[in-house]
């Protein structure tokens, strides 16, 4: 008898170690979807330039979520929130066809919420003044300034080398398929977006509704969870922001970030970057200040911990998943359960 | 000993169970992720309205597809491709928070594709145009023509009701939700783009990539899949056009529709709608004229089959998964393996 009770223990854990996260293979998910947070209605009489249908309402400002919760949850949902120029493909799969950060944290056990910022991707715009200026019934500077990032600029922006075409000694970022990002590159209707950007309050919303999830931010809306703790701490446990564009000055009041704690991560080739340069230097003060005021804020410098050539697309990088579990490492360490 | 052979066969048949897709509970998923289809270089002097970043290359005419893979395939390939204003969100989670077709086509044991249609959703739009008429260096006439729906005219052409806020008898749609269908309407950029439109190549690639898929369009893609059959009729091996805008000429040459079987499919309130009534009038006489030169295709009318109160969004009405089941038994079909 102890043989088949051995047997049956044995085949029990082997049904219950296959709920386990699986770094590959079959993935278990207990729920999936898609939902879209804000939105407010506008009347516009420049839908179309067809008469019959130029006026009428639309929905503008939200944001679009896509989400995964795994079958077996090992600790907070994640926000992931994407950069200029680019949507919610950013964390998936990566240009030369590896796993994404979506899928990676949800393989380490994270419900997934990937967004697209308000007017981007699947999140709509307002084109009211396109076809009002077309009509003739708006002036051309009535136009939103619009900003579709060019390859050339990106490769500068990016760090991918001192100039287009040329890499840096070492580059994690795919180079070779770098066409595949060009790709994942959309026009930025941000300027046309009323201040604060909606974004924000949709991710504190998002945030509120999870009741406990970390945000992750990159480049352009490196600050935007920060924005959303100041709009209302109590949904967002963690952020993670990716290189980001800016930080709040470290002269002003910080009390708002106090909260909960924030980890900036920087690649490589920064410090000798005219424009990612001075953005750490920022950071690390308002790091500083944040800390001196009684909160946790930490600068991750890959380069300190002895990781060489991480690009600004560092998500994408060939050392990705690496990166990835320095993140959920660190947000064990320091997020309150 | 022979109990425990019972035993054994038992646990193993436990295990081999649940691998067969579950309708409900939690999902298997063997593959998933995301890539990008086709795509242009192209080189503009309007991607930006400050000078430095004015110039330079972009990537536009690509096709965003995510995709996932069940962890017992019992079927062909779905690829699905939303219609006007609308992105691959159509497919997702209903407006009412019901499961999308995405999902439960993957439960029935299909892998699952699904697009924006390019200069949709996370699929790029050149916006050269808006900038240089910004800055004047193009008359504003050259600028695009864009689509924006209102909820008002959506209320017509989508068949919820006689006028806006007014619901036919019956309605499947869950009008109640009709704000969450309003914040998946985004612009609609076709206009804009070089004839044949660059979704109906891409789907073309996807479909050989994939080497034998089942294409799905809605309203305004309708008539995509055949014009992809056109360019290349390998990777099809069927279509399913959920309420086309329109149908080939029946007195045309319809040879090039032969190779697979086609479905067209029709909610309620069709023959009443000046917009739609002429439109399943025209994809009859193409029925037939298909089926007249060695061809399959079928229009099935869902009121014909007792089916009633669909709208034109009817893959997130009610009944959407029984509509599904429908439509997946005539596949199973019509479809040679």
């Amino acid at each position: 008898m102890p043989r088949i009770a051995c047997l049956v223990i044995a085949l029990i854990l082997l049904a219950a170690c296959a709920r386990f996260p699986a770094l590959e293979g079959p993935l278990e998910i207990s729920k999936q979807g898609s939902f879209i947070v804000g939105g407010r209605e506008l009347r516009s009489a420049g839908l179309s330039v067809v008469p019959e249908y130029a006026s009428g309402t639309v929905t503008v400002g939200q944001m679009y979520v896509r989400y995964q919760v795994p079958a077996w949850v090992q600790g907070p949902a994640m926000i992931f929130v994407h950069g200029c120029c680019l949507t919610g493909k950013t964390w998936e799969t990566t240009p030369d066809g590896r796993m994404g950060w979506d899928e990676y944290f949800l393989r380490r056990g994270h419900p997934v919420y990937v967004v697209d910022q308000v007017a981007r991707g699947r999140s709509a715009t307002d084109t009211t003044a396109v076809n009002l200026v077309k009509l003739g019934r708006a002036p051309a500077e009535s136009l939103p300034r619009v900003f579709a990032a060019g390859h050339e600029s990106l490769w500068d922006i990016f760090r991918f080398g001192p100039e287009y075409g040329k890499v840096h000694p070492g580059l994690r970022f795919p180079v070779a398929a770098a066409a595949e990002l060009w790709k994942q590159i959309v026009p930025d209707w941000n300027a046309s977006l009323p201040q604060p950007n909606p974004t924000v309050a949709a991710l504190s919303e998002l945030a509120t509704r999870l009741d406990g999830a970390v945000i992750f931010s990159h480049s352009q809306s490196g600050v935007f969870p920060l924005q959303a703790v100041a709009i209302d701490p109590r949904g967002i446990v963690g952020i993670v922001m990716i290189e980001p564009a800016g930080c709040p000055d470290a002269g002003e009041d910080v009390n708002a970030y106090r909260r909960q704690p924030i980890l900036v991560v920087w690649g490589d080739f920064v410090e000798e970057s005219p424009r990612w340069g001075p953005r750490m230097k920022a950071c690390k003060a308002f790091a500083t200040a944040v800390t001196a005021n009684g909160g946790r804020a930490e600068n991750m410098e890959l380069t300190r911990l002895g990781i060489h050539g991480n690009s600004h697309m560092l998500m994408q990088d060939t050392n990705n998943l690496e990166i990835a579990d320095l993140m959920i490492d660190w947000l064990r360490e320091n997020v309150r359960r």
